[in-house]
């Protein structure tokens, strides 16, 4: 974790188009754990070795996107203390109150530079994972669905990418793991954030319009469940954006496809450990292709243009 | 084998652009055995689990493509007996004799329906695998290059489809494993042939162009070996054309590349065991796409056109 | 094939204490799929991807082992040949009429010399594999039960082991693939055999009792599959006599392990490919474990002395 | 990281009986780097995905064994911080000057409950990983040797683990992963500690001797790595212990193996996330061997009284 407390990324909100389409999707096409609903209808879901109640949360609504991106905080003086560095930076925040989520504890919330929702809580209730704490079995995945381990991250697109990475490494205490630069060598195109030695907790991209989501990632345990996911994927004619293959950033393999409201999910595996004192790496604007997609060594027109 | 004696692929005559530069990348890249130059100047290889001397020439021409594909047999009263099997069909035979190739026996040549050299012969010179018949150790398959285990199949382009088909099942005893029909539902687009239990040894597509060659493939071990075709590929700047990815027909997982000379290769992985009693598989026009390649389920544009 | 027209390992008749238990077992945890009962209370299963009705047969019994081993043949007119070299070679055959076994045509028997009961046929059943033959899905292996791919081989134990070399080779055109020498240098403790270009179609070893059963083995698609073997085998306290591990001999990954009755299953990955024209392999006695346990080099006592 | 600033395992120094043999055999089987020799002759090495100059040193003595282990941590204001906490928690600590191991700063060092010499210490001299922070290449993992890609955690055996537990959480801020009980189902017979998200940074056993080793570990990217680290021992006679099999504490896939002192070593892949704020799991008595080792869920005689 941050020597702030950040532990990890615990929540993500979803926009989708139709409710009960994407309900059904995301348990037999993804194969999250659907974790009941709310008293607004939104459907709470969590992957199989996740512990806590929920890390996905889907609401219903008339665009596509991400509503908010929520980090778990050690404990309660962890919180406290990045709330007032939150606002002591000039960032507003609020208080949402437990239970607002469900079985989640009051969380704090402002939005970062780029105009994306950003939230740090405490307390989610422990929900157990496929196999418990004592003398557990192995859990081996099997179907149907996808079954990813964990949520790991999200790559979010907006303008002010310097403010975000301002913020996230002074404020939040992650650091920088990999850069892409723009034609001038100097900006920075893209940033990959890390709160642990994971290659990222968080990514962005430097876009045009605010508060836009590339893409949810979740985390599978191998290189044969990526090429899984894409045959699960495939078997129901889910739309594949690109993959199998590898990213030149963070090294890990990946899959990109789209939820049926045209969201983006990533399911990967692997990366490199990255801590603190490590240099981040660098990619130069001819060289972003290679980054993103090492195969192809170039962007697919998708990839760069739609976003939700 | 075929009950007419036919073993397997045993080797193909490539033509290369520039001979020295394609010898190189060959070694380093793709990981073949160099194993020596005839007084033709004629590059040979074999794959590093291969026995046998050699299994891919090359040959310097001002043009890229396959001059011929060759078939091992399993004696010579085998090959006697294919010889007067494929003239009574009424193609015509010639005997290249022992030498012409680099440690390899006579040969029976002939050209099948779609224009394409084929050969037969019973005698290479055994050369020995990585690791020996005797107490051998393990074959860790380390680089520089691929290192794939053998040569395995072609994909060949011409007219005559139907021709193919008849011939080498009716005279050379290759049983139909997979097919893809046009948008009629009757005739043939392209049609996958085995000689042994795997899902092919060779296959075809209809094309307006006789004699063409669409790739010569090489089988790595695993998935992950497939991985690191295209890791070492791109690491080597060449040029990748499709994948990682699974195809829907045969189920194999591959990656297809050009040599410097623009012929396409490919290692793949897999594929699921096909004896003669069983019904071959069928791909109707409009799935043609997840047939090829089953993430994106849809097939690119190099992947049709590009051909040698 | 072999060109007497021997396709493959048909099936399997395996003795079980307890039916019931066994079916569960062999539903819940190895995960064939069953097909049904006869009129004789047997229980008929096949791996998911095999086409034909079944492949293994469970029988109640008093003991374990194995009634019979039986391979298909392409057609009448082999099967009749076959017979024929049988007698010629002074083996007595029955024929066993169609019906006797579930969706079985009819069955040539007859004794090899270390006295196991071997069958011959031509006719099963189509039974579809898990995707069809028409556009079909991949087959992405989710549980319960392992899901074996297919029933692959079989090891036996007896005396005549050089009785068996000469009648497989000569009578049913199998071919040598490897061999383990005894100490004298001279004498086969040991022989895999094969009718195809797998490593093994058959294996037998020397041993003081004749008609013994060391394991039926089934094929799954990867090491990582043989990882998930044993982890289901685990997660059920299966118990696993060894593995996950490699074999030097053929090369394939491996988990052995026992049904409730007692019989020795595999499930293995991989093995090279190996034709009529190549030399064998030999080990030495001092390497016999290297040969079967490649990473300990040394064989367990189980291994060696539990046969059913 | 934990929130003290300490990020990870950076160095054992580890006890030989025959330098140049060891150096060898840690250079062409192990796979790592060698990064140079010091004044009193000890022999450096990193992991190639390392980035700091060293992380196993060899010392030549008559007797083999860790004589210390090393964490790397944040920055000096972390460092200074941590040895006063040591200090007030009772237990000595003394300044390693800086160069006294190759390109490393000064060393905080003290000896834990269990009487293992133990580091802290902020500065090693970046020596770069195998393919740079600018457009990096894939690093393809190619021998000779395993070439692991990092030094992992170690596991040690002496008497008082309550103390050590105590002493690792509350004053270097680790977490409890996982925990073996003894019989009495109260004792900790072997408790997993981390200092970041991985599954374990350190482990420890009850064991009647202090200051002993069980094993050093070495990361490798898959189960397939694995397998390949335990074809390389075989293929150069290197005596392993166990594995590949599967831990079920930690679920990471493992092969055991013994340097030429008799050192144990481990590569192994995989092992789940935990968080400061996941429950430990624990293990009961009777199920430790499955703790252990997942498939044949009973331990060794090695395992259990084999240390250095």
């Amino acid at each position: 974790m941050a020597m702030t407390g950040i532990l990890r990324p615990g929540h993500a909100q979803i926009r989708v188009l139709d409710l009960e389409e994407s309900v059904k999707w995301y348990t037999d096409v993804l194969g999250l754990v659907p974790m009941g609903r709310d008293s607004q209808g939104r459907a709470y879901f969590k992957a199989r070795q996740e512990r806590d109640h929920n890390s996905i949360i889907l609401r219903q609504a008339d665009r596509a996107g991400m509503d908010f991106f929520g980090y778990k905080v050690l404990d309660q003086a962890a919180l406290d203390g990045l709330e007032k560095k939150i606002r002591d930076y000039g960032i507003q925040t609020e208080r949402i109150p437990a239970g607002d989520l469900m079985e989640t504890g009051e969380r704090v919330r402002f939005k970062v530079p780029t105009g994306h929702t950003t939230e740090l809580y405490v307390d989610k209730k422990p929900a157990g994972n496929a196999v418990g704490t004592e003398n557990p079995n192995v859990d081996v995945i099997d179907g149907p669905g996808i079954g990813p381990v964990r949520l790991d991250h999200c790559l979010i697109y907006g303008k002010d990418i310097d403010g975000n990475h301002d913020f996230y490494t002074k404020v939040l205490g992650f650091h920088l793991v990999e850069r892409v630069k723009m034609e001038d060598g100097t900006t920075d195109l893209a940033i990959w954030l890390s709160c642990s030695a994971k290659a990222h907790d968080i990514a962005m991209v430097r876009h045009s319009e605010d508060d836009k989501l590339h893409h949810v990632a979740f985390q599978v345990t191998s290189w044969e469940q990526v090429l899984r996911s894409a045959d699960i994927l495939s078997n129901n004619r889910a739309s594949i954006d690109v993959g199998p293959t590898r990213h030149g950033i963070t090294n890990g393999t990946t899959v990109y496809f789209f939820d049926p409201s045209g969201n983006r999910l990533e399911t990967f595996s692997g990366g490199y450990d990255h801590y603190p004192d490590m240099e981040p790496t660098t990619w130069t604007w001819d060289e972003v292709g290679a980054g993103i997609f090492y195969h192809p060594r170039k962007l697919n027109e998708a990839f760069l243009t739609v976003v939700t």
